[in-house]
Formats: C-alpha cells, sequence, structure tokens
C-alpha cells in the first residue's frame, strides 16, 4: 500500500513510518514539524539524541534500501498544498498522527489553549475536506485517546466506541440504540479529540468517507524492532512536565536520582499500551479497514490498565527510587476505577507486550544511558488546569516544599 | 446590566440589541461585519434596504435617545482585542450570535467547510478562553440550533438539551444517568454547533463559566416593535437559496410570483419560532442565568413545528402561489416527524407567536414592498451536500426542468 502518515516525525509516527515501511509499504512521512518547534518553545529536548526527519530517513534508506519520502506540510494552515499532494499521490490509506498531544502543553495558557483547538480541530477537518474534494476514497486511521470517554460508565467496562442505551419512548415503552460513548476530556486537548469524533462521524455519514478511530492509552517505552536497527532511527524520549508521559516519566526520575513524582494520591487508574505495540495496532487496523457504510470504526488501542501511585511502586521497587506526593495539576477525580474493552485488537491478532514482560528494565538503560541530558529544572509538572490550582503547584519537587516522600 | 451582543449586526443579532436596549440595559455591538461581506461574496442583499451599523444605531439614538455602541472585532481572528475589551469593559453577559449560520452556506465547497468550521469553532473557544483567562464571571447565552440533535429519538419528545438513558452496569443491573443528547449533526454549519456544546460542557465544568446554550428553530418574520420604529431600523431579509429560510422563502416567492420550492417530497419536519418570540427569549435567558455549578443550560427555543410541504400548501392558499417540487440538495430522511420539548420557556413566561397568529400576510407585505429588489436567479438553492447530489439540482426552478408544479 502506498500510506501517507500525518505527523511521522513524532513519538508514535516516527516508529510507525519504520514498521510499516520494514512491512513493505510506501511510505509519505507530511509533518509540518511542529513538535521540534516545541521542543524550542519549551527549552527541552528528548532524552535520545534525535536526528533530523531528513538524516533518519536517510539512515533508514542506508540500513534497509527502503525509501521514506519526507514532505513538509502544514495540515492546519495549509489546506491547498495538502489537496495538491493527496490529489497528486492519492495514497490508499492514511494514518493521522498530526495533532498537538498534550493534555499539559493545551492548558498552559490561553495562548496555548486557543493553538491546540485552532491546530488540531482544522488539521483534522482540512484532511476531511480534502478527501471529499478530489474523491479520493483513501482509509483513514486517526489516533484518538482513551481521554474522550465520559462519565457514563456506571461501573462497566468501556466499550469500544459505541454504548447501547435504553431510552423511553413515547408511549412510556423503552426502545434500545447504540450512541456515540458520551464525551468528557479532561484538558483542552482530550477535547479536541472528541470535536475530532463529531467531524469523524459527520463525513462518514454524509460523504461515506473509511475511517478508523484509535482510541490510545498511555505509550510508554521508545524502542521498536526497527528504530534498534541503528542509533540514528532511536525514538525520541519525552520526559518533561509538558510532554513526559507517566510511566516513562518514573523512569527517567529514577534514572536521575529524583524522586517520582505522584500528583494526588495517585488513585487515577491509567491506561497504557507499550510503542511496539502501538505500531503493531496502526497496522492491523490498516489490514482491516471499515466499509462505506457511513459508520466509524473505533478501537481501544490499550493491553493494561493501572493505578499511578502502583505504577510508581513498581518503579520504586526497582530502581530504589523514592516517591514525591504533589499536589495535581490536573482537575479530575482523586480516584477511580477504569476497566476498558480491547477484544477487537486482541480478536484480529494483537500479541500485547506487558509491564510484567521486562521490558521496564530496557526503559531505565535509555534514562540511565542518556541522563547526562537530563534538564533536570524541566522534569516538574507546571501547568495547572485552573486558576485555583496554579497556587498549589510546586516548582521544586526535589526541595523541601514537599508536602511528603516516601 | 451592561450586555455585549456578539454578532450583533445579523439577523437575530440586530432585533436582539434593539429589544435589549428598549429594555434599558446598555449595549455593545461586537461585530465583523462578515455577514456584510458575504453578501458581497455572493452577490445578494438583503430585501429590505440595510443601512450600515453606524447609521442604525444612529437612528436608534436619534428616535429613543439611547445609545447602541459598535465595535469592529473579529472574534475568530482576533483574539487579543476581545480579551482586552471584555478586560475594560467587563460587560454583566455576553450574547454570543457570532458564527456563520447558513447550512447551505457552510456545504457550497470546500473553502466553505473549512470558513465555517474554522470560524465557528475559532469564535466560540476564543470567547471562552478569554473569560477564563482575564477571570470575568459573565453569563454566556449561545444561540445554537435545533439541528444538533439527532437519531436518538425513537418517538420520544425531544428533551431540552439531556437525555436520560439507562446503561447496563459491570454487574448485569441497570443504571440510569442523563446525557448530552446524542448529536447527529445535518451539515457542517450544524457539526460546529455540536463542536460548541463541547467546548461549553468543557468550560462549563472545568472553569465554572455559566453558559446558557439555546437551540434555536428556524426563524420566521423579519420585524420586531423596536425595528418597526424608522425605516431605517428595518432588520435584514434573505431570500436566497443559501441564507434564505424556508418558511420566509416561500413568502417571498409567492410575492415575485415564483414557485414555492419543496425541496424532496417536502416531508421534512422542522421546528419555528417568530423573530419577536426569538429575541423575547434572549431576553428571558438572560433573566435566568444558570449557577456555577459546572452544568450547560439548554433551552429549546421554538414554538410549533410544521412540514415543508404543508407550509408551502398555507402559503399557496394565501397567496395562490403554485408549488414547485425539486430534488433536495441535502442529505437527509425524506420524511421525519419532530415532537419537542419547549416547556422551560413556556413556563417563564413565553407567550408564543404562532403562524395561525396572522403575521404571514406581514411579510407577504414587506415581500412586496421590496419585491422589486429581488434578483430572481439568487432564489433557487444551489449548495449540493454531496458530489452524488450536486448534478441533480436544477438551477432553473421557474423553466422546464421542473419535476412537477401543483
Amino acid at each position: 500500500m502506498k500510506i501517507a502518515i500525518l505527523g511521522g516525525d513524532g513519538f508514535c509516527g516516527w516508529p510507525t513510518a519504520l514498521h510499516l515501511s520494514a512491512a513493505g509499504h510506501e511510505i509519505h512521512i507530511l509533518d509540518n514539524l511542529s513538535r521540534r518547534w516545541i521542543d524550542t518553545e519549551l527549552g527541552v529536548q528528548s532524552l535520545t539524541p534525535m536526528d533530523s526527519i531528513q538524516e533518519r530517513t536517510r539512515v533508514w534508506h542506508a540500513e534497509t534500501g527502503r525509501r521514506i519520502h519526507f514532505h513538509l506540510i502544514d495540515l492546519a494552515r495549509d489546506y491547498e498544498r495538502l489537496k495538491s499532494w493527496l490529489a497528486g499521490e492519492r495514497p490508499d490509506a492514511i494514518v493521522h498522527f498530526a495533532e498537538q498531544r498534550a493534555a499539559p502543553y493545551s492548558m498552559k495558557s490561553d495562548r496555548h489553549k486557543n493553538y491546540t483547538v485552532d491546530n488540531n480541530v482544522n488539521a483534522t477537518h482540512n484532511l476531511l475536506n480534502a478527501l471529499v474534494e478530489i474523491g479520493l476514497d483513501a482509509h483513514l486511521v486517526h489516533l484518538g485517546t482513551m481521554g474522550v470517554y465520559g462519565y457514563s460508565t456506571v461501573g462497566a467496562a468501556i466499550p469500544e466506541g459505541y454504548l447501547p442505551v435504553t431510552i423511553e419512548t413515547a408511549d412510556g415503552g423503552a426502545a434500545t440504540q447504540e450512541i456515540l460513548y458520551p464525551s468528557n476530556p479532561g484538558s483542552i486537548y482530550h477535547m479536541t479529540k472528541c470535536l475530532d469524533q463529531l467531524l469523524f462521524q459527520f463525513y462518514a455519514r454524509n460523504d461515506g468517507v473509511r475511517i478508523t478511530d484509535l482510541h490510545q492509552g498511555i505509550v510508554w517505552g521508545t524502542h521498536t524492532p526497527e528504530t534498534r536497527r541503528h542509533p540514528q532511527l532511536v525514538n525520541r524520549f519525552d520526559y518533561d512536565g509538558d510532554y513526559g508521559t507517566v510511566l516513562n516519566r518514573f523512569l527517567i526520575q529514577a534514572a536521575i536520582g529524583y524522586p517520582l513524582t505522584v500528583h494526588g494520591t495517585g488513585g487515577q487508574t491509567r491506561a497504557f499500551i507499550h510503542i511496539r505495540d502501538s505500531v503493531r495496532c496502526i497496522e492491523i487496523a490498516l489490514e482491516n479497514p471499515p466499509d462505506r457504510g457511513g459508520r466509524v470504526a473505533i478501537f481501544n488501542q490499550m493491553t493494561e490498565t493501572h493505578r499511578v501511585r502502583d505504577l510508581a511502586g513498581i518503579v520504586a521497587s526497582i530502581t530504589g527510587a523514592r516517591i514525591a506526593h504533589l499536589p495535581n495539576p490536573r482537575k479530575e477525580m482523586a480516584e477511580n476505577d477504569l476497566v476498558v474493552k480491547n477484544g477487537k485488537f486482541l480478536g484480529l491478532g494483537l500479541d500485547p507486550t506487558l509491564l510484567r514482560d521486562g521490558l521496564l528494565s530496557e526503559i531505565v538503560d535509555v534514562a540511565k544511558k542518556f541522563a547526562y541530558r537530563v534538564d533536570r529544572t524541566r522534569v516538574p509538572a507546571v501547568s495547572a488546569w485552573t486558576r485555583d490550582i496554579a497556587p498549589l503547584l510546586d516548582h521544586d519537587p526535589e526541595g523541601l516544599r514537599l508536602r511528603s516522600v516516601s
């Protein structure tokens, strides 16, 4: 297949591009390289030394003989270029990672809120609009988030996108129907993914666009078999308070002798998936496109759930790190249960890489190897969800203002 | 109260500004005047001769001694100016009409789809973002649409925004909870109003913004007691295929001897409200703000429902006009029932102006008075919902290609 990977220079996009290239597909990366600009803005860098996209694709070619083509296109800002590129190349499938993807970054200031909404909504809408305009029947696979799910769990497992509900009818009877799971996003970033869902629903129904939306959990790990092939193919690894995600952050914190920063009680249950499984899920989704019947296919892309404090405990027991309890910058429930259905990917052959499989130590090795590159001042989470929360944030979790250290 | 009316130069905004000014409020109109630019783009004009906003407000002052202040601000494009204006003036309430509001215009081309999404989402988000950023606890009243409601009617009346549903629990039992009514928008325009709903839900929950969302039906009529006070205070009246709405279009078609253009079977049931009731509903909503509990208040702002073909029949019987059945440019069900709850406004004192109250003839008078200004070539609906529908549209409903004339 000829596959366009939008946002193919990012943390999920790059290993996906390599994996699909290795599998024999013709890969085109479209990216505006905004993630590299945000590193510059925040004054942070990937823990792993990351070459330019041009250099990375050159190394991939040298290693494998396979070409990955790169096109500098801004989806959100340059509709006409996107449209002509799609009309000229007519890919069979499109994988869409090209959105601002950090919840803390999206809550950082009013400018960051506006940027995230404007960028993400216009990127997704421009893409859908262009597909219809040029009559291109490509399968669109979108990376969404588990964070679109809302309040309506009533203790039941979260289904894959659609929820059967019973509604009282006019005559006092009852009728059951399936609805898009009611959304209740926890940040501006997550909200843009809920907006995406409605865009997908509309374009699938009105124009028959074939869309698969993947509700992904928190990705951990950094290596895939393909990124391991050469040091210059290494994936990015974010450890800062905005882009670093919880498990990878604990591991780098342990590696540099920083306390593991648990926000609130750590009773938040999150869904996880290893990066190796993430790229495999994309491949499975591409192999199983939905029909043109107007219904978006939705998969839960996660393999296990854990409470944040339990993860901290696991990392502490492996590494001897101490745990620091800090105020939670997010507005969310202190404790929540989370049970998620993921039978669709398992049924299609996904063989999960779980925490217990021992890859945590692999990340500890990465973290230790590059620990000299860490800027400790960038480790704390500093983006507050509300004006009330902001003053509570402790910007010095290594120091004396810790509420407790265990 | 000091009230900001965003989009106060438009069809609903202008009579609302006059009505609230007459009621003694301090009124500030913020508008980018985009609706006048769209008239220019489409080569159409209001049936009623419409003065500049500056001249209209001057006449209002001369008639009543009351000032309406006008500020040229583009909500979607000029966040910083909006924020400083709000921070400086700190209105008690904000009425938000400032969105592209025509479904056919939103489906006209890929450029129009992009414009509608970009403009409407950023306008609403910029406003919410600015309110939180400057800590302004103003009550936000937003004009939404009945078009956000979706498939989940199962024959029951459409509730006011929220739907109680029963969900199966983990232990096989059942639990009832209330969800935002599942949306199923019929056009890009309607979809942007669904996106607005999620923005409102997030900002109400995360930041406690007090929001009232009004799901309005199709507005008919043109005069309010205030617009009648002087010829230069007249409201705009759209008759073209993009901005004209069904009942007003039938009346102007009758006045100029054009066939009443019924799309498809005319079996679509729509909700309606007279412009006099619309401005009164805004006033009632302003008088009844929600608390800061994080729940958006939602009202259905309509007073009656009718099938399109029945409306055509009423207008034909009053005026002697003939009826032309044309292909439907929209992708929608040919026939639908629609029962809508509107008890909240009725309970707060709305006294509906219904079709049977005789105001149809008032519009016929307006239409006849200004019939010399009509460009007959602009009457047909030419914006198709899909590429399949476009070739079916008859651009000459006066001529020989009519499918049937009754």
